[in-house]
């Protein structure tokens, strides 16, 4: 069966989080989505090219999509952008 | 006649880029590409968000394409990734 599994990008070193989809990959997992917000957004795209170029060449965008989402703060609300990109294989 | 133009993100403050893009938009160009590399996808993905949400609402995403660019640099190459957002209206 297809599975699917999130992966949020946070303050880790980059390779941290390819080394997760990667392994992903290769324990049958066919979806892999990429969650990141704010400054993470760059380290999210190069989780997913590194995925692609180097470990899982067979792996597919599925979908880019961006959004705005708003936190609640000690000092009201912020926006912030988010990424979520889906990989296929 | 449709126009298309182009805008590369680099080290201005964002809201210059999103004063770029609503200007553009604001003066017959239908389509507009938000290009970055590294660090500054971020910004890229803030800007298409902030002109989305509080000035040009009825702009949508054409595309969001990732690649991987090689640059030459003086200790020889180095790999960086880029985002080119799409916006129509």
């Amino acid at each position: 069966m297809a599975e699917e599994n999130i992966i949020f990008v946070g303050k880790k070193p980059t390779m941290n989080y390819v080394l997760a989809v990667v392994t992903q990959f290769n324990s049958n997992v066919d979806r892999i989505v990429i969650k990141a917000r704010g400054k993470a957004i760059s380290k999210a795209v190069d989780i997913a090219e590194i995925t692609r170029h180097k470990f899982i060449h067979e792996a597919k965008y599925d979908s880019i999509k961006v959004a705005t989402e708003t936190l609640q703060g000690e000092r009201g609300e912020s926006n912030v952008s988010s990424i979520e990109i889906t990989l296929t294989r």
